[in-house]
């Protein structure tokens, strides 16, 4: 069986319950984005090489290879490469913004080829998605990635804006997560296959994942992160936890974030911990699975299809737990 | 006549010479651009909006429409907008990298909105534009457009990676002019129409305007460029001016580009200016308008379009002259 590099256990569950078809569909897209990064020299092959080396989860391959199922389609595999490349631009363009040097316990791009490569290395990894789907004319599947993506960079763009905001609420938090994560997990399942019930299925576990991954940034531990507890809050960047901690402990808000060292950021973690916020944020990212698989009881697929998309949804609130 | 604001003297010709529908298509063209940053809320629409305001001289949206011709089609009007998307995004992130405060001799996006919402709003402009083009099932527009877009970010990382490298020789600086300024303008042409003499006419057409720029960025005057003369000296950005000057005046590869401020810039400049390569390099524009206007010859057109054609030639290098 091919497999993608450093696979996380969620992951791994469901390739292990899969039969052979997705493994090695998942060997057909790893080969896809090694020749879609490879293409283009040594600079791009080191700086975007290393993006694809680092591995990652591929989550969103696979939900898209999940979604159109075990009948062979060349626009799937490349529908699932495709939006590993969109995933990567703005992972290298986030690790740009955040001024990052650790991406999954490894040197990020900005870190080893500055910023003004990285950013250009992120430029290219987002056209080369495009020029992947539009060279085999599937005009339906860029349509999706490109929607996907302008609610990607308005997401960031949210962002931004609203860091070091501690007056920000949970509606504006989760329409920014929408906006930012959900809309390209939802992209992914409907690459798959047109189906509304899909496209729920995705948004509810693209937000769930968003949830988790705040969760994660508070509880670490960084050894499994790969990065510092409280990163987030240096950034400003506000999240559920750290709302939700706030209506039990209102001097959170009092808090100046701009002021926070690395230190003043793991303390703020513990506060936020010791409030009980993160099990509340567990436990709604849990119902968000719960309606995901609801949604999923809706489309119509072969059994094993739901199993394998149902474990994706455990998967992505069961990391580090 | 609508017209784009702040239109520069040889766009004037070319619509002077025009009969009606080539402004008033651009003026449709102003009209996307204007919805297409505008749905964005107020954080795009202010980044955004006024990187569209400052205008421009939307040089390759007036080539597509050119290249296809005075049949009402709104996909070339579509795929102007598109493609000056594109060359925004490209302007917004460049403004990033290079910490531009001024660009047209107005506040960059970075200057007024910082480096974090000028890489998201690029990441935005870029994404849009496929949308764009992808929500009508332009397919092949798609693609042309993916693989210019996968062109200049290579050539932008090609300019990167020379960066300060006085040993860079005139077949390199081509070969990265060509990625990152002459493929966007063929492919304004053949989103205009499919045509291999209209490839070459915007692929050479597209060179002579990087030569051209090159020239002024050394030659300025900044008064009438909008930027101080030898910004590409300070960034490091090796031009032919600087490849040529070397040829008359080889002292000048001893020149240590990391350690320049604006006052040596200048200096190198008046020094670049005194060995003749400006002219040399401005003669090398000439020449590829020749050519392009050569490759026009073999195209079959109504004669206004030749003529416009032409006139856009002509005017690639006749900026400040």
């Amino acid at each position: 069986m091919t497999r993608p590099s450093s696979v996380p256990p969620p992951v791994t569950a469901v390739l292990d319950a899969s039969s052979r078809w997705l493994p090695a569909r998942l060997g057909e897209v790893e080969e896809l984005l090694r020749e879609a990064v490879a293409s283009y020299g040594e600079t791009l092959g080191g700086d975007a090489g290393a993006t694809l080396a680092a591995g990652g989860k591929r989550l969103r391959p696979m939900l898209v290879l999940l979604c159109a199922g075990p009948e062979r389609s060349e626009g799937a595999i490349r529908a699932a490469a495709a939006i590993e490349l969109v995933h990567m631009a703005t992972l290298v363009h986030d690790d740009v913004l955040d001024d990052a040097p650790l991406r999954r316990g490894l040197p990020t791009v900005f870190a080893t080829a500055g910023r003004d490569r990285a950013t250009a290395t992120g430029d290219l990894l987002l056209s080369r998605a495009f020029a992947l789907l539009a060279d085999a004319g599937d005009a339906r599947a860029v349509a999706l990635l490109a929607d996907a993506s302008v609610a990607l960079a308005r997401g960031e763009l949210a962002q931004r804006r609203d860091a070091f905001d501690l007056g920000l609420d949970r509606e504006r938090y989760l329409s920014r997560c929408r906006l930012k994560t959900g809309r390209l997990f939802e992209c992914a399942c409907l690459l798959g296959r047109d189906d509304e019930a899909l496209r729920e299925f995705g948004a509810e576990i693209g937000l769930a994942f968003q949830l988790l991954d705040d969760v994660l940034d508070v509880s670490g531990p960084p050894e499994r992160t790969g990065k510092a507890r409280g990163t987030d809050l240096l950034d400003g960047t506000v999240t559920l936890p750290l709302i939700e901690a706030a209506v039990a402990d209102p001097g959170i808000r009092e808090v100046e974030l701009q002021a926070l060292d690395p230190a003043g950021a793991e303390a703020l973690c513990d506060r936020i911990a010791a409030t009980g916020a993160l099990e509340t944020v567990r436990a709604q990212a849990l119902e968000m699975v719960a309606a995901a698989k609801r949604a999923l009881e809706r489309a119509e697929f072969e059994p094993e299809q739901r199993q394998l998309l149902s474990l994706v949804a455990d998967g992505v609130v069961q990391r580090y737990s």
